[in-house]
């Protein structure tokens, strides 16, 4: 299954100095003690903050909740492993007898996590914005899919829109109970869509946020058409 | 309680070209619409990825969930909290009428987001590089506290020596189940304290993984003597 990994590496836009690297990279943990498993959390780590900085720089009006949702739906499993597939990370893969005949070159967590590895051994190989240009390239098109206005809308405005979209009915917003001290109150709200009795809950320091919360808890629960919408 | 923040520039080693930014990430959300929450969002991922990359090359023999184990204790809110204490970072901070009236300005939670938005501020003050060395200066006694002994040994033998250091009996462990297809099984394995009857479990693709994971998670119950070691 390992093809030569140079085409790999020229798909990537990394000329690998260390070719062991790479190679330890692309090697899971059934196919041997030296494995990639400690390049992933490196590599996980180095795509959630490039992605958490290229967010930053491109939503100058969202709020930290709505940038942890667009990267959490950016850098989910599913997502890096169709970034794996397009560069078909599977023929490059050593993996152990038993994951071999299972099919573990087309599994999405082994994938997920040897393009994260790969990452993390970029880094090592060579600095930091080399890497760095080499996760952009690679987010490029999830990135530019993601919608300036719903990053820019603030979490109730956007599942209004979301539902008025489907010729839904509005959310009903609810507070269901308000603790805390009298300058550091707590509120619970809950949020049902009348039509199918969905609920989400959220809790904030105002009812604004709370209800906020609230929404942005019901948007995930559509997450795949808001996140990409 | 907003004192010259150039003092604090100071002591973290970076005098800001752009002093708005530095005060955005003094800034909480209950003092104005500008705040530091999304500095805040860019400098947990900041610190996390600088973390993982100091205890990927400072412990070669550490496995991903020893690693993983290490940064969360080097990050979790009462560390950052407690570093953010030495910086005086509270004196600095603008807080709404509400949290300074009930001390915010000494709360973990307020003291810690606000030291990772000060560090994401830093990120986008400066560039990656020296970004990285005010987080390792940052972090260095508690990084220099990690015991390399724990971090080479693998999760049985730590378990194990730490129970023997307190003359307690060795743990027990017990196959509870077999799970899986023949070439991709999946064990769940019990680790039993038998003084004090303390459970653990653990799950793994072979008896050893499992009971290594079973033993990781009754470390983790011992956190603090073994993360700091």
């Amino acid at each position: 299954m390992s093809t030569d990994s140079r085409r790999l590496a020229r798909a990537l836009g990394h000329p690998f100095a260390r070719a062991d690297l790479l190679q330890q990279a692309l090697t899971h943990r059934s196919a041997g003690a030296v494995n990639n498993e400690r390049l992933e959390f490196l590599g996980d780590a180095l795509i959630g903050f490039t992605i958490a900085e290229a967010l930053v720089g491109r939503f100058p009006h969202a709020d930290e909740g709505t940038l942890s949702r667009m990267r959490a739906a950016l850098v989910k499993r599913e997502s890096l492993a169709q970034l794996a597939r397009g560069l078909e990370l599977g023929d490059y893969l050593r993996l152990g007898a038993g994951e071999l005949r299972t099919g573990g070159h087309t599994r999405d967590s082994i994938l997920a996590d040897a393009l994260e590895a790969v990452l993390g051994a970029i880094y090592l190989d060579g600095e930091f914005n080399r890497a760095r240009t080499v996760v952009l390239n690679l987010f490029r098109a999830s990135l530019a899919q993601l919608n300036d206005a719903h990053a820019s809308k603030d979490p109730k405005t956007r599942l209004q829109e979301l539902l008025q979209a489907r010729r839904r009915p509005i959310p009903e917003y609810e507070v269901l109970t308000v603790g805390g001290t009298q300058h550091a109150q707590s509120f619970t709200v809950s949020c049902v869509l009348p039509d199918d009795g969905r609920l989400s809950r959220g809790e904030g320091s105002s009812r604004r946020r709370a209800e906020q919360a609230a929404a942005e808890a019901m948007l995930i629960q559509f997450e795949g058409q808001v996140a990409h919408g």
